[in-house]
């Protein structure tokens, strides 16, 4: 086990009902600015119950923001905080705007000349609004980290930040919120869990057995919930294991001490910046494109994943490694979420376009720091 | 899954050389107490290399503090905290150390005329010094909770009391302190944490999967890594993964939602006010007792343990049950852990002595709160 800090501020509320209780987080005579997305919290009554539970409090509030949320919107958002002189920013929504309430947070206090440097230069975040959460679907992780990903539109740009300082100071998670989700939403966040995981699992043994059998039992849950979820929406027991799964994928605990890739999500989110496809499918694209290339350096946790989890058999590591590609790709499919390039209508062209990004960035991503243009092609290539 | 908070902001310093961190996380100008046991720190190197760290701060030292930590040495060290102005309290040591410094964290801050009422009739805690920690024995998981457990030797009372104000802000975790530990202290440290995991664990089922497989892993990794670190002291990876699991079996998060027991925790406190037992010894004890006493109302979950982590197999649910309990007791005495009273030199009338003090407190303890004296005296009769 590699050494590590674990620092994790975030006051979890958890349960039927609890999002009555999110007034009694903030600090009294706060002036809050509630944020949210494109209107679904209107609608399956979410709105409401925060309103009513924050009815002490003068309340702004600024929606639209998108899905992949996008600077532009943002920035109108830092604006009205520093106008309105906001105390307290409540995100009411999911991954994207509790990452984009994050920005907020930060850029609201950013010195520089244009708050983007946080995302393009890593200009540190010395200060932040504090923040709350309202969670209505799970799947980034976001209530439960410091970690934001943020796009901007005019150039094509998913970029991500990260700081202690915007870790929401509490996350309400009813998973009754759970029960009015399109099926689409649900599997993206059923796969992006996933995902979270194997980006912290499979890499290569540094005899860490509590943070692998967590990653194994966090991926076995989703695959056990994930479908039961998809076929009653409001199987609350269901829903709520596969909220909690969504947030114990990425709030640090499994990443403590071992090594960590993200290849999958950085490529990933060049499909999105490209062709606007949905985060958690873009993973499905790329990850068995990254197991597949690389097999031999990964050998060791593909086949752990594989026999712990999917129990999957082979008479030869190279049988077993398939074997697990191949069980990867059916828990994608089988939730409805496909996994091949053209399914999405991404011509070939894009993958010269990413290459060429990843040429012009310079740096090399996975956990060995050996995943470059080259690679990349390969790895898109084989999910054509 | 029931409805629960979680709420941890304990930092993490894990790993090899993180003591020589232990400075940079105490706020500049504080005047520190240093709390310590019975000497073990110098003869380890762990308190040359704590006071390397905190050279720029004024330090007082306080030792002495025993094992199952006294209330009266205690106030002692409340009357030089308060007198001398302490700013920080500083635990160096094992989770006596810590449970006796969150003590007297929380006793200065005391309004009322004694601060025993914050064990004796739960006088809530208002304020505290912050506390950090450096761990020197892996075992209580107090290094990562606000609970602590304090001993009044006077009138033989151990009690319990938790506040998140005594939090530790910081627990550096080296694993190279286990070098120099004797079997006897690894041992406890092991069941210990084992036992932490089963109170959480064996009780009934509410649809968990995340919670019990996370409890079932770390029981795993204590029942695999345990007896490697007894066999070979120096073996920093199964050092650390013992350390990372006595941790995580107690910082709240495999309890979250479910139901928990503690009875035999109870019991065992008993069984240390009147013997001196060792902590981790009297729940080896205990435990076999409450699982057959109880075994109808926890048997799912027996058999899930027997199962899962022991891979225990059987014609009918009785003889699984059965082979779970002896595995139990085959773990504990397989690390040199004995398991039955007169082992101990503990006589038929303790049991007298301890059914007494349950009939007089009045209350009822387990997940179902149906143990009492009746119930005590058939656990430990099957101890005898």
């Amino acid at each position: 086990m590699n050494n590590f800090t674990f620092y994790n501020l975030v006051k979890i509320l958890f349960g039927k009902g609890t999002i009555s209780k999110t007034g009694t987080e903030i600090p009294q005579g706060a002036k809050i600015l509630l944020t949210y997305g494109g209107g679904s919290i209107f609608k399956n009554g979410v709105y409401d119950q925060v309103k009513e539970s924050v009815k002490d409090f003068e309340v702004l509030e600024f929606g639209g923001i998108e899905p992949n949320p996008h600077y532009e919107t943002l920035m109108k958002a830092v604006e009205i905080a520093k106008n309105e002189k906001i105390d307290f920013l409540l995100s009411v929504g999911g991954g994207s705007v509790l990452d984009g309430t994050k920005f907020i947070a930060a850029a609201v206090y950013h010195q520089g000349n244009d708050p983007w440097d946080i995302l393009a230069n890593r200009a540190p975040v010395e200060k932040a609004l504090p923040i709350g959460a309202v969670l209505t679907l799970p799947a980034t992780g976001s209530e439960m980290n410091g970690g934001a990903v943020i796009t901007r539109v005019e150039i094509q740009e998913k970029l991500v930040f990260g700081s202690d300082l915007v870790m929401p100071k509490f996350s309400v998670l009813d998973p009754e919120v759970i029960f009015s989700l399109p099926d689409r939403q649900v599997a993206n966040g059923i796969v992006d869990a996933f995902v979270h995981v194997t980006e912290q699992y499979l890499t290569y043994p540094v005899n860490s057995p509590i943070q692998d059998r967590f990653a194994e039992s966090i991926m076995q849950t989703l695959i056990e919930e994930g479908p039961k979820v998809l076929a009653n929406r409001t199987d609350y027991d269901s829903a709520a294991n596969f909220m909690w799964s969504a947030t114990m994928a990425l709030n640090g605990l499994i990443g403590v001490g071992v090594p960590q890739d993200w290849a999958t999500h950085m490529i990933g989110h060049e499909l999105t910046a490209f062709h606007g496809i949905d985060h958690g499918r873009t993973l499905c694209i790329v990850l068995p494109g990254i197991m597949k290339v690389f097999a031999d350096q990964k050998k060791e946790k593909i086949i752990q994943l594989g026999e712990r989890v999917f129990k999957v058999q082979g008479r030869t590591d190279e049988q077993k490694i398939e074997n697990t590609i191949s069980a990867v790709v059916y828990f994608f499919e089988s939730v409805g979420v496909p996994t091949r390039l053209p399914e999405y209508g991404v011509p070939a062209e894009t993958i010269d376009r990413i290459c060429a990004r990843f040429e012009k960035r310079g740096y090399k991503i996975g956990e060995k720091a050996n995943i470059g243009p080259k690679e990349i092609r390969m790895i898109l290539e084989d999910r054509l």
